[in-house]
């Protein structure tokens, strides 16, 4: 079965922007008072007036709570093999059935600018790749190669065949993040679910399981903020090779 | 003037627990079918049923949009004074009229985390720390001081007096967050507002203006993430010296 598209409603005016940007947009909707703001205008002008319609209140029809006047019915995007993922210098992003599409978007723009080369999340249970999340990623989801896979534990097995290691992101991770030198190999970083953190069975693939040092072990980190943690100490670690 | 409390409304199963930790619980309101819940009847027996009340749907009264089915009027948190928060080992997160009160409760929240030891916030155009913002903290605003000040560029300037360095983290800055040596000292990092970084003011009072080294320079980062960067980078530069 071939995944299915993601991304074919998006909302606000950075995403709908990155939307126009790659040319996906197929119709724009448009809060009538709002059509001569200059963002806008320049959102209309590039989908052309032939394909925007106007609303008195883009609410009305958003998904998300402040469309800021404006939304955008597009081409879905088409999620990437997993094997094609697999590259030199990998640095992936697997989320392991996070359920607020804010994390999965705030992690998709924290991958995008920390040079992260994709993304993996399960087509079941997690967050879709809602016109919340496209929100949160403010555009990076346009640029972001993303596979949709039936089985994380499977995508890590998939992974590893090519030498991509696992690195799973939990609080009872016994390393700590911070200089974990498998950061210099085609990586693949794990990021559990909000509450649960990693699955048993995703946890027992990864060839490490790494933990963010607290300064107070009692408090918590939102997943996005752990991700972000990750992603640029990938970046930090392979810096000097580069 | 004294300033207002803050806090007096706290939504969401894990805030409400923590408010509840603290004593600072009113009157707890829970939706009528969810009260046998574990973690809901918890709440009820630490707030007693004479301050609890039930109600159809909790989401009738609550400011945030997913409360749980729990709501509580609280006894306000008095912000500290921004003297008192000049100390040896200052690491103070301040920022600078950020609007989104969910980046306001994720900041908080990293800070926590991260062993800062206090938030400074402006009393007049920043998100407020609504009910959203300690939903977003999970907890966290319960125990991290805040003070709340008149003016940023006035509270640097105050806390430069005492010997607390000032700096700013925009996207201009001059040096890298990275291995910041300024960071062994007391310290106050500014976060700037989403979109607009920075005010020239604030960022002309601090002593560094250092920017997150990206791997794409075209891309972003959510100010809550900026913050979490800055926040555990102060503790790996502190770390050999404890």
């Amino acid at each position: 079965m071939a995944p299915a598209g993601y991304g074919s409603r998006v909302e606000g005016i950075h995403a709908v922007a990155a939307a126009v940007a790659v040319g996906r947009v197929e119709r724009l909707t448009v809060e009538r008072k709002r059509r001569s703001r200059q963002e806008i205008a320049g959102l209309i002008n590039a989908v052309g007036e032939a394909r925007t319609v106007y609303v008195d209140d883009a609410r009305d029809i958003a998904d998300t709570e402040a469309p800021q006047g404006v939304v955008a019915d597009c081409a879905p995007i088409l999620p990437v093999e997993l094997d094609s993922m697999a590259i030199q210098n990998a640095a992936i992003i697997v989320l392991d059935h996070l359920e607020d599409p804010q994390n999965v978007g705030a992690i998709a723009r924290s991958a995008a600018a920390g040079g992260c080369t994709g993304l993996v999340m399960s087509g079941r249970r997690s967050a879709p790749l809602s016109a919340a999340a496209f929100k949160a990623a403010a555009g990076a989801l346009e640029r972001i190669p993303v596979a949709v896979v039936g089985s994380i534990p499977d995508a890590l097995r998939r992974l590893k065949s090519h030498d991509v290691w696992a690195v799973g992101l939990d609080r009872g991770g016994d390393q700590s993040l911070f200089g974990l030198s498998l950061f210099t190999e085609p990586v693949a970083v794990v990021i559990g679910a909000e509450g649960e953190g990693l699955s048993e069975l995703t946890a027992k693939r990864c060839d490490v399981v790494a933990s963010i040092p607290m300064a107070d072990e009692t408090e918590s980190l939102n997943a996005s903020v752990s991700a972000a943690l990750a992603i640029f100490e990938i970046m930090r670690v392979r810096k000097p090779l580069r």
